[in-house]
């Protein structure tokens, strides 16, 4: 993060150097990751075994407290290699494709189900991804009362501080917030300078169930939303675009021209491309302020690409980055 | 986690056996832990440092990877030793005054700050709570697309499938999680068979700007939001009660008639209690369906009561949370 430079500023310049506005979502499963991945992890079983062997053998005696340390140990040895594993995936995967794109988009949610070795690979996912050149775009949709939403903050993109030194967060570029909460959950989001995606209309088909719920003026929630997010945030005095930014679902594009005229200098991240669904030629509107005003995300169909296209992973899904890449460029 | 036994059948048990609806808070901040956690962190501070003085020898030499693993050696160890004191002051903080309480409520946030040993010292603290005969809740308030929450589900209730073996998540008893997304996004958490809480109105002041906001049938969104959850979930059959509970902020207790009207089977975990200026004889109609219905949730009232009260930290939270148990039995 560079914090002198508002977000909408930042993020029209990567755009621009790295001509795309591809979103490299990671989504990484254990049981998915890519044949290096795996037998690299597969040799790492293989060692921590060799190394835990004595360990093991104690802890599988019959005493009660021998057969609870022997299924910790067992967990510890499925996080760190599954972690481990993932990791792997995902630098490859940032290798393969990330030159194509100007951010990736790890999910929160994915790395937190792999246990403490989960959040040591997202630093170390993060770090790679930075290396490359890409923004990193956190996705958690947090919100929570402001108490709690300054917590978030720190973690995501501030630092925590501590009698024993300062706790850096994960100094993320950008991060997706849920509004539920109102404007002062949002406020602690907003105020670390990061690029914030608020959520205004979601790609799942629940999300008619209380995103698409008419208020008394007529309009669906998702509108009140938008005009939330609309008054928030400043624009980038070189760019014009705003600093909050809306999650805006691509599998109905229709809405894509009345998010606009709600939100004309926000930035939207578009998901549902791809595996989900959404065709990227119906996003035109997203990018009347300029190619920076529609980020293309796209996960699965990207890390997945070989079990359509056939050939390497890795390179099936340079290919489709690139792809996605070339159509959304050609649209902006 | 009993998984055979319905959320609401468990609770209620478990509200009978502690004869008390209190749920203790945990929103550790590493700067204000009680002078006894801080004091065995320190010594570990002292501990570490001696070890690592030959590595921060090295790593301080003027070429930059040295200063750069300076930098990480730094931050592993605030991170370690501010997370050892997070976990030493909530082990204590629930040897106080959890004996007065029927769950422990860990605010995710406050543990992600802390980065990997952070996630360490969530599941030590969850550990000691079930030992002290406590439910666990996890506050992350959690919301997101069906794919995505069925990963969270894994990582608070659930397993996660690897190649090495399934990694455990925090097998939590309950957790809180936000509706936007609506029914599709919230399914996979309700599948885990934990107790859902999920966001209707919550405690603070900009809730109005979302959740008070009137839909087309004139009844705020909070009132569809508990349709909704009212719709969720299975009655336990012994108790009666829901699976599926609602967040309902303490702080406007006008609203607590009219939501029990609405989710007559449903627990409701109060906040705002305490700190935030919600008032514990108010509650009343929460506890219509019985002493379960309702579980008064509190953090800084209980950790921080010897700044109002005086005396050690740990005798006032005992004292606080025992003032707290005592009023809501006597209104449920």
């Amino acid at each position: 993060m560079s914090p002198g430079i508002p977000f909408g500023d930042r993020l029209t310049e990567a755009v621009a150097r790295r001509e795309s506005q591809i979103v490299l979502g990671l989504d990484p499963d254990p049981a998915r990751v890519w044949p290096a991945a795996r037998e690299a992890a597969d040799a790492l079983a293989v060692d921590l075994d060799l190394t835990t062997t004595g360990l093991r053998g104690r802890a599988t005696s019959p005493a009660s407290p021998g057969a609870v340390a022997g299924a910790a140990i067992g967990a510890w040895r499925a996080g760190t290699v599954a972690s481990a594993a993932v990791a792997a995936h995902c630098r490859a995967l940032i290798d393969a494709a990330g030159p194509a794109c100007v951010a990736v988009k790890p999910q929160l949610a994915c790395f937190e189900r792999l246990g403490p070795s989960g959040q040591t690979a997202l630093a170390e996912v993060v770090a790679h991804a930075r290396e490359a050149g890409l923004l990193v775009l956190l996705d958690g949709k947090r919100g929570d009362v402001p108490v709690t939403a300054a917590a978030y903050a720190q973690s995501l993109a501030g630092e925590t501080p501590s009698p024993w030194g300062a706790l850096p967060g994960f100094a993320a570029d950008a991060f997706t917030a849920n509004p539920l909460l109102g404007r002062d959950a949002l406020a602690p989001l907003v105020a670390t300078g990061a690029g914030v995606f608020v959520l205004v209309r979601t790609s799942n088909p629940g999300a008619a169930d209380v995103l698409d719920l008419l208020t008394s003026g007529g309009a669906p929630l998702w509108e009140h939303l938008a005009g939330l997010v609309d008054a928030l945030g400043e624009p980038g005095p070189a760019s014009g675009l705003n600093a909050v930014g809306a999650v805006a679902g691509a599998t109905v594009p229709r809405h894509l021209a009345r998010m606009r005229e709600l939100m004309p200098a926000t930035p939207f991240l578009l998901p549902g491309v791809g595996a989900q669904g959404g065709d990227v030629a119906a996003l035109g509107p997203a990018f009347a302020p300029g190619r920076a005003g529609g980020l293309v995300s796209a996960s699965r169909s990207i890390a997945e690409a070989s079990t359509q296209a056939g050939g390497a992973p890795a390179d099936a899904a340079r290919r489709e980055a690139e792809r996605l890449r070339e159509v959304a460029w050609g649209l902006g």
